[in-house]
């Protein structure tokens, strides 16, 4: 897996810069940063792509069809209305890794229950910034063979 | 009703090409071609979009309102959570059908519940393409007068 | 597909007498009339029952099985709580089509929840009297084929 | 008001005969009996059903719709589950009042949501067979004028 | 039983003067008129209370137990969170009967839900002001021995 | 216990020759001879209706009031609405035994919730034909007394 | 509109000396006076009620069919269960306007349901102390038809 | 805390004199005696106040935090609806007991959800007349100390 | 407070214009020329825009980080499935205001239902084209001074 | 299928000695004596487990791949929370049958909610001890072939 | 009553050690050294068990059958899924006591749900460690008749 | 972190033994041996436990407050109902990790509602084997800072 998609939700431009008590001090330049590093340690390549729009990553992940093997999203406020982003996900059979930067099991009530998450191969939230690395490294296949 | 606005939401451009179990086979041109060839045999005209972008659906039904006689939808994932595209066609007081090409009632329990079609004339589902095709009939007032 | 059982729920009877504002002036002589004439047009063959009897309608399901290739059936006031006519639909393995007068979105919220429809191939409602053509035709294998 | 169709639900044949404990100790002869006298009273006649069969009393109630200027009916067991008895009061449009011989607010919790009161002119409830006469009375011109 | 005690809940007074078109045009003193011939007929008195604030019904129903044999109340606006009415009359264990003039069934859903008649005698509802003449003859000795 | 009402409910008579994945092999017939049998070797004599009609069924269990010391029932569709099933056997106070083919917890999370079978003595589910035997032997006497 | 009912729910005479971090330090003797202030600006007049008594408050609306042509109430506690006050307001038919000091969607889920607010002209909240002059300013005829 | 304001709900002037079989035979005067006995073995005072109205006791809580150091709260048949008496209590933040005679997580549903407790400093039920006993010294500090 | 932004949801461009028994007949335009004359009046500048696309609605708020020191909202459709506008505003840290022409609480149960509220200072709902002024008034520092 | 593995539950060490009026008198060593009976009659074997401990009763399950072919098992009060069981049956894949002595569905509302019989074979309930032994022969395999 | 089985659940062994801004610094052996005490006093002996393991309680619920006279019992994390427990309390029929150190209705609303409360005599909840005491009074003997 | 405690719940120890279309073909040992070997390489210690007793596990939890920094658990079939191990990881205020082989938002709908996750850092699950060695990197400082 060389080629991955990675997609950050609405208002992930933000990050860093805003409620740093809830999502940390880390912007995204520099969660991209830690994404590309780690990617190219593994041989990967990655194509990012941060929209508030759904649309837009609706169509980035239909794109995506034709060249990624591989998904990385945190599809942010859309995690509880995105079904246009789930049967995207489940139209291109790509497997995707849902992350999140907090624990949502431990935030409002509504925040657990993603629409996303069932059509992905698996989950990964609570661990800041690094859920994005784990998530990474979770569709790597050099790391899944070597590990 | 010779005026007709054929609105496909978001993923319906993958129809055809993705998940052929549980859509079928035939591609959205193909869907298209058929309506362009049943709205002719009736006199009828269509004007047919499709968008992974609810603004985009929400603009083209209030355009609508210049010159459609109905409005012919499959709201796809935004069948849940499209609110503003249920307003808009409240709003701009054209006949609508929803359509489905699955059987909404069979699938995933959510699935069953669309916030758009309590303001649609009526909805059809489970016919395949047909489905489609049978709305568009609902809408002909040759159709309507004959049959 | 030449031969189809139609079945007209508890109260059908009534169609066209009562409530009008809700169901039409129609009455179920001319539903029949005209789904004949549609029928006839296909080169198909219907055999009509209403009843309000659950136990009627399960029965002629049931004999269907030995000469029917498909179902029509408005199931009325048991759309709620006709499991049996459900069980009955499962058993024989012939496709059928739900449909209802009225858009039972936009009524009582217990109308919307068809116990029924769940092991129908589709569902049409809301077009009134042509929520039975369209669901004739959803069955008409010659309209099928043509389509 | 002077002819009234009296409709005994499920089971109501036993009563008097079994579970005095809940029902008392008069039986259906001797409630009729009573409703005839009451009836009499006020120049008013009465028809009196009783079926197990929901049918039975669908058709009974369409039938009314010739003669009946009123329906006094204990739906039973099919309280919580008769929409089609629910369909056919709506659809003939003579006032019905609902009885229930005990309390179903002080019972099984299932028994206190009747899908049938709603399209009735009134509900009765905990009176033992006097539920039947006040209902009775409810529906009676010349106690109605008198009182 | 001879004296009973009827209660109309908060807003009662203003029967008659406001929304005519729910609670008809009798005013809250002609149905005490009505309920004291209907009383004087059958050698019963009545005692009568109006309060918005139930605290005095609580205190009426409690001083009942010296010299009531009946309660006939309409809780109004208490009907759905009047506990101590409740426990009020589960304590002093005289038969009360509830009665509400509209029919709570085909209202909104909350009015459905009486936390007061699971410990009445009964209930009658949807009759207008002979709610309350039916309701009393319900508690009345003379009446349930002749009818 | 010599005289049982065995009671096959709407769409048994399909049994064995539908949907046999679910269902099984064998047909009712088959199912009434190993009843049959069992019972003789036991001393039991068994009356056996099937019905696709709640009426009847009702009609039935009234009856068996006079003559059966238990009851054998399989409601089917009837498990989740039929109210006056479970009314008529609270009502004869004969012993009943609920039994279902299929294992009724693993199937639609509907099918668990049978309105039946708290006024059964005990019921039984999942071991195809075979919970008809186990049913009957759950009313015997004499198995009980050696058993 | 120059007569207008202002009606503090219970506890609201502890305003500002009680619980300052939701409610603010602002007494309840300092909003009257602005809010008396602005009446006088636009010549309107206000009687101001207090009360912990659900029953004094419902006199108090009624009273208001007299004379007041607006109502301004803070229902407070009784916001979840004042049916009664509820039903006094949809009685008396004078336009009503909901306020609270503090936003009700974002504390405990039960404060975001008011049963009181579905009759009212609309409602203000979270906006503190000046909640109660917004709700005075959209009662006002002077400021509606200036603004 | 030698100031002490103890509360009875609404009905609770009835204990004793009714229904024994759930809140025993001890009367309320009983119970005031055996609270002032036990407050003076700790050297406390206690005011005690019975009110069927929810506003007295509302009225009460705010006049407590002129002079009480505790409160000692049976809110009977107000434990459900009675957010004014929870928001006096959570106003005057004294601290508070809630207790009731009988165990309410044994009895009807409603009846665990108490309202007021979650402002409460703790909650003391099934013990009879003994709760009260308990919940006074839960509040006295020389118990407290001493324990 | 000199800097606000104004946002309008999805299909408020047909403000005035469709639905005006819902909505009224003042246009979007009348509005903002409303809005900005009040603004003027206190010294105010507002930005506004309109949009049928959520994405463009998020850009909006986080643009606004820079510039303003208000946001007033009519969140329209998207007030139940916005939660990206939710995190928006909770993000930038503005205060913002919702407001909604209708009154939220008296129509379909869902429209009570904000999930963009809890994040904002306050909601105001009900008043028409008022809610808008009001929403401004509650925003801007002159007037909260000077009320 | 000749060596059963028989689970009592956690209390059912307790049986015939506590709650005679529930579970009867027979003693957990009379019933396993009956087990043990009608096993030596089929040629079947039984090695019989009480625990109070899931972990024990897990331990066993699993332990049972080795050699059993059958389990015959009364969760007791693990029936509601014992997913671990569940999971240990659905891991070892042994047919596994759940018993009970009482009628679950006729005692309070969660008993009837069993979270491992999803993954058995089938249920028996309500036929006191003998509901053990019906468990049994379902799991013989000399009783299913000559029954 | 001078035999008492005093049970700590689940990690109620770090009272004091972990978390104490929830349950204080007192630890498990000062509680038991002061229930010991407060035991002595009234002459009544304790035997006191701390487990994480639920057969752990369960076995000693049920040994206590043999000598004690009550049971004073904090559950922790076994509160809300313990049935087992539960029914060992209902098998022994030894009055029992539920004490929790915080208050449970102020805390996740889950912590509320208590599945053991409705078998015991009754709860005591919020005290801190003054819970035990106060529940160990309401089982000793010697208080209650003193008190 | 160089401590780390590796928790497996109930049933675990069948891991690659059974269901491996669920859980895969790896064995507990082999997973146990690579997450030996991650650890090795980032220089930390594991100690692991598997049991099928929600005890040893709590046990386990509370032995860790002494010697890990970091606890990666597999709660397995305690994850929907083990409230003490939550409790126990709360108290130890030890980071904790909950892993899940299987994506637990795919399957039913009880999986997805972990008590446990709430009080964790955080959660991973669907990925198989790999969710444990993703959570031990979660855990892990040097993993950490180089990432």
């Amino acid at each position: 897996m060389s080629d991955i998609l990675v997609l950050h939700g609405p208002n992930m431009n933000l990050l860093g810069l805003r409620e740093p008590h809830i999502y940390g001090k880390t912007t995204l330049a520099e969660v991209n940063a830690r994404l590309q590093a780690l990617a190219a340690q593994h041989g990967a390549t990655l194509r990012i792509i941060q929209s508030n729009h759904e649309g837009v990553l609706v169509d980035a992940i239909q794109d995506a069809a034709g060249w990624a093997q591989g998904i990385l999203i945190n599809p942010a406020g859309l995690t509880y209305s995105g079904y246009s982003i789930r049967d995207a996900i489940a139209g291109v059979a790509i497997p995707a890794v849902e992350v999140h930067i907090s624990n949502i099991f431990a935030r409002e009530a509504f925040r657990a229950l993603s629409v996303i998450a069932p059509v992905c191969k698996g989950q990964i939230c609570g661990f800041g910034v690094q859920s994005y690395l784990l998530g990474l490294l979770a569709l790597l296949d050099s790391w899944r063979e070597s590990s």
